[in-house]
Order: structure tokens, then C-alpha cells, then sequence
């Protein structure tokens, strides 16, 4: 799994007990998961449309690092099955793990279309 | 389902495809279950434990009025089963369900402690 | 009254003094007056013209969850009056009161335009 | 009356009507009372109490300009009453005005306090 | 040099070691600079070109009231050229300072055009 | 240079003129600039202290997604050189480049500290 994204817990990030706010996480692994994709689909028209269970494991503090990994588990036809783990950047203590994030290429006209990839492409190699 | 916290879509709460950001929807979900829990466990030391798997159904747009639904399904002796649905106001059509949201009490010490709550209460009758 | 929406008091909420910011507040109770406020007129474009006025009677801290309460006062030709608490869930002591918050009704050109209710609906009735 | 902020209405500030979100400019409005009112009493523990009438003359749309004027009305002795006009800084187009914002000066215990000043003060003044 | 916008330092303001974060400091400069040239300029189209070295002198703590100055350094054929100081307002002690803001009038093809302005001008004046 | 931390340009994130606000911009290298530096220093206590010149060589869109690099110019006795550049992910277009970003490692005592390091690590080399 490749870990890109980091944030820096602060205080705006915090709930009332002052830990990181677990809806917090999720908006982060949320748009981690939407910009992978459009990454990998070339499609800035992605759209989450299913979460597996997800299991907090632990929680971050104000002051803490976490970094926000993502993994392809498979290339469907028209969708794109993610997993993701959040951990400690420090410690590598996972925070949160979910197997399975389904996101959907669509359409101009905002209907699920197949996408034509089948496996995980690098940027710089497009580029060259 | 008790349908109590609403939501007016604006455009901070939109993503880059400019309908309602599914990290925004988590996090309003979060929101809305820790702040449940707290009012019937009457402990404001509560942490989300689990989340079952997340269904989006629907999506939402700007100028959209989204309502937030909590139900209890359990109470476990140091945690609260809750399950959620989120709705469009207007046509009641469901945009997001979660059929089990694992809220955990914790003691001064930030271990599971249990709440001694078997049923749902309502703060008014507590004041009378 | 009917107290629907409700929030948990975050650090991303409070003044510099660490009490709930007086501005949060008015932003959370002008968020659900436009919105009660399309609920009830069925229509998107509405805006605030005035509010009577507020009275800051008691504070909020971190962690406290607050409920807000609306109630229509009457309802004008092209405009709805409503009345506003927002009281501490838990404790039901008042925060603040608004007697009177004027919402117009605006029509595809900007301009106020009539719309025709005469008493508070309920969507699901609508619905049926 | 003196006019010192200024806010940019950028997309994160509108309503789901695309103009200026009227709890946006209210939460502005607070935060600059707020700090005139520090800035006057030289005490960093005031709260808003009471706000009159506010009448929302004009809105704003994105890309406007507008600043936030601040005026002393009267020196009480634990308070301070400031009116309020924000306008449209290209067009000096009024958007709300309120005319008494009460302020009060709080001690160490969070009580009201008297504050001893009877005159606007200018800082470079004190700093002389 | 004139110091108009007053920022008010909230618990949302700052880093993970409680005491204002440098990028939000960054963020409001960036503001003031544009909006200072839009009103100079009577153009809402410009843009930050270049920022020359940024000291960073001292910091604020929470509560702190922060206000920022800008000057204009010269008039360019397209561009306008600014300095920036930010101080606390209490104690004018000097927070952070910028020598040159270069920003550029665009047109409607977002293109570098010419705004034929030499002075600086006074909203005030042009409304006669 | 290594790039690790990656944004989806946002409704929020716009300024009014509907591209990438300069000041988000500035708020994003300023948090990775100093998350960077915690982890090298292995010590939460970092404050920026200095930007060399900025260079706005493009902008981003809604939708766009950018990444930061940053990199490692000099270890300092008390201070750690970075260098970072923002570039579009998807065209590599660099959008923003900052030679030298010095930030500097604080004891307890919030005052500059000496913090031993000479050298880049890797922390899943520290953790084996």
C-alpha cells in the first residue's frame, strides 16, 4: 500500500474530547479515495457509492501526523474497488482500515460508463 | 427513525463535481450519532467505534435540504448500537444508510466503561 | 415550539474566550430559518430581510450539544415570519431567542413574489 | 462611523442561492464587535449580550467587496454599545445595519465587570 | 502605511502547537492583497503573480487580535505591486513582513492587460 | 524532490474569481512544510520562520487535483531548509515553486533548540 497524503492534526480537526473528530477521517479518506481514482480513471467524474464496514482502531491526537494510504483491490467495468488505511505516521499505529471503497466513473450524462482500465497506471509514465 | 438535524446544501459542501461532497455526508453522519449518544448515555466522553458498510444511494445538490435519521438497534453494556438514513427533506428520497454505528462510552480514564442505559430516553422527561 | 436541528459544540466553534462563538450561533440559526423556510414555502429561493431582536442569555461550551427551535409566527404574502430558541439540549436552559426572523419569498427574477401558503405543512403529508 | 474590515466574498461564503450567506456576514459582523470591544476595553474576556434589530437592506455576490464599519454608541459601565453598518466598498451600497450591539466586559470569574473606560481609545495613542 | 482588516485569533486559527498557524496568516495576506488591488484597480479579476521573502517575526496566541497593512510600492502597466506588514493591534509589535506582492490585472481572456492606473485612489472620492 | 500529500481543488477552496485561492495555496505548503519538518525532527515543536520569494507560475480548477513536493535543502544546527514546488498531478505543470523554507525546532522553553539531526530518515527505517 502507498501512503501519499499526510495532515497535521489541529485543533479545527478535533471533537468535543479533543481526539480527532472521526468525521473528520472519513471527509480526508473520502476525497483520498475520490482523487486515486481520478487519477487512475483519467475521469474527473468519480463518485463513491460504496463503503465496506469500518473499524477505528485507534484514535490521534492534536500534534499528530497520519498519512492516509490507498491499494486498487480491483478494476470493475465501470467502478474502481479501493481499500484504505490510516496510521500514525510516527508510530505506523493504524488508526482506521476499510477493505473495500466502490467508486464510480460516470458520464457526461452522470451514468455509470465503463472506464477501459484494468490495471494501475503511474502518472510520470503517461507522461512520457 | 426519528428524522432531527437538517442540512442546507451550500457550496462549501459540494465536491469538485458540484454535488454534495460524500466526505461532508460522513461527517455529518459522525456528528449526529456521537452527539445521539451523548444525550442518551449522558456522558459526553463517547467515541465511534465501528461503522457498518455505507450504501450511497443517492447524491444531493446545492440548494438541497438533507435530514439526518438516528435509530437505536441496541444497547450494549459499555456501547450504543445505532442504525442511520440519510434523506433528501423534500422528496424523502434516501441518499445514505448505515445499519450499524458502534458508539462506545468511556470512563474518565478514556477505557469502555459501562453506562447502565438499556432503553432510549428523552431528555424532557429526565427534567421533569 | 419544534426543536429539530442539533449541534455539537467542536473547537472549530468557540471564541477566543473557549465559549461558543456568538457568531457560529447566528450563522447556525440563519442556516435553519432558510431552510424551515423552503420546507414550508416549497420553494429554494429564499432570503433573510430581517431579524427582531437577539438576546445572548446564556453561553455554550465545548462539547455541549444545542438544539434549535423554530416556530412560525405568521405567514405574510411574499414573506414567513418565524420565531427562534436555541436552547441546551441536556439542560434546556435557553441560549438565545429571536422573536422575529422575516424570510421572503423571491421568484426566478430576485424580487419577492407571493407564494400562496397559509399554514405549516408537513412533507411527509405532502408525500402521501 | 470608521470602516477597518474588509471581506472578500469568495464561493465558500454563499448561500445555495449563490449570494452572500446571510449567517456568514452575521458571524463576521460578531467577530468584529468582538474585537472592537478588546481593542476599547483593553480585556480580552467580552461577549456579545444583546444585538438590536437587523435589517438586510442589499446583498453581496461573489467576487464583491465589503467592509464592516463599527461605531461606539454609549459607555456603560460594564459594557460597551457599538452600532454596526457593513456596505459594499465599490459602491457604498449599505447591506445591514444594526444599531445597538451590546457588549460586556467580563472578569477573571466570567461576571460582568466594570471597565473603567469612557472614551474611544486609539492604540497608537497608548503605545505613545 | 494603512492597516485596515482586523483578524480576531479563534481556536480554528491555529497550529497544533497553539499558537497561530502560519498558513492561515498566509491565506488572510493573500486576501487583503487581492482585494486591496481589486478596489485600486476596479477590476475583480486579478491575480497573486509573486511574493517576494516572507519573515516570519513573531507569532500570536489565541485571543491575540491581528491587523494587516498594505502599501502600494508602485504601479506597473498591468500589475500592481504591494508591501504588507502584519502586527498584533495591541502592541504593534510586528508579526510578519512582506516587501513585494506583485499582482496583475487580468481580462476577460485571463490575460496580463493594461489598467491605466498611476495613483493610488480613494473609494470615497470616486463616488462624488 | 518526492511528492507525497495530494489536494482536490474545491468549491471551498476557490477564490472569486473560480480559480485555486493563492491563500489556500500558501495554507497547504505551509502545513506540509511543517509536518515534513516533525517528522525529520521527530519533535511536534516546529514553527516557520521564513519563505524565500514565491513564484505563481499557474493556477488549478475546480476539480483539478495537485500534489506537494518537498525537499530537503540544508539541516541548520536549530533549523531545517526545505525547498517545495506544487505541481498539477495529472499535466505536471508546475503551479508554484518556494526555494527556501526555513523552518526551526523549538524546546520546551519555545525558543530555537539544536535538534542533532544531519540527515534525511526514513521512518519505517526508524521503526524496524
Amino acid at each position: 500500500m502507498k501512503f501519499h497524503t499526510r495532515k497535521w492534526v489541529k485543533p479545527e480537526d478535533l471533537n468535543a474530547n479533543a481526539t480527532l473528530f472521526g468525521g473528520r477521517l472519513l471527509e480526508w479518506i473520502d476525497e483520498e479515495a475520490a482523487l486515486y481514482t481520478i487519477i487512475q480513471l483519467e475521469n474527473q467524474k468519480v463518485v463513491t457509492k460504496y463503503m465496506s464496514e469500518i473499524d477505528f482502531k485507534a484514535s490521534a491526537k492534536q500534534g499528530d501526523i497520519v498519512e492516509i494510504g490507498i491499494e486498487v483491490v480491483n478494476f470493475g467495468r465501470a467502478s474502481l474497488v479501493l481499500s484504505c488505511e490510516v496510521r500514525n505516521k510516527m508510530t505506523h499505529e493504524t488508526i482506521i482500515t476499510i477493505s473495500n471503497i466502490v467508486m464510480v466513473n460516470l458520464g457526461e450524462d452522470g451514468k455509470a460508463k465503463p472506464h477501459g482500465k484494468t490495471e494501475v497506471e503511474y502518472v510520470a509514465d503517461r507522461l512520457k
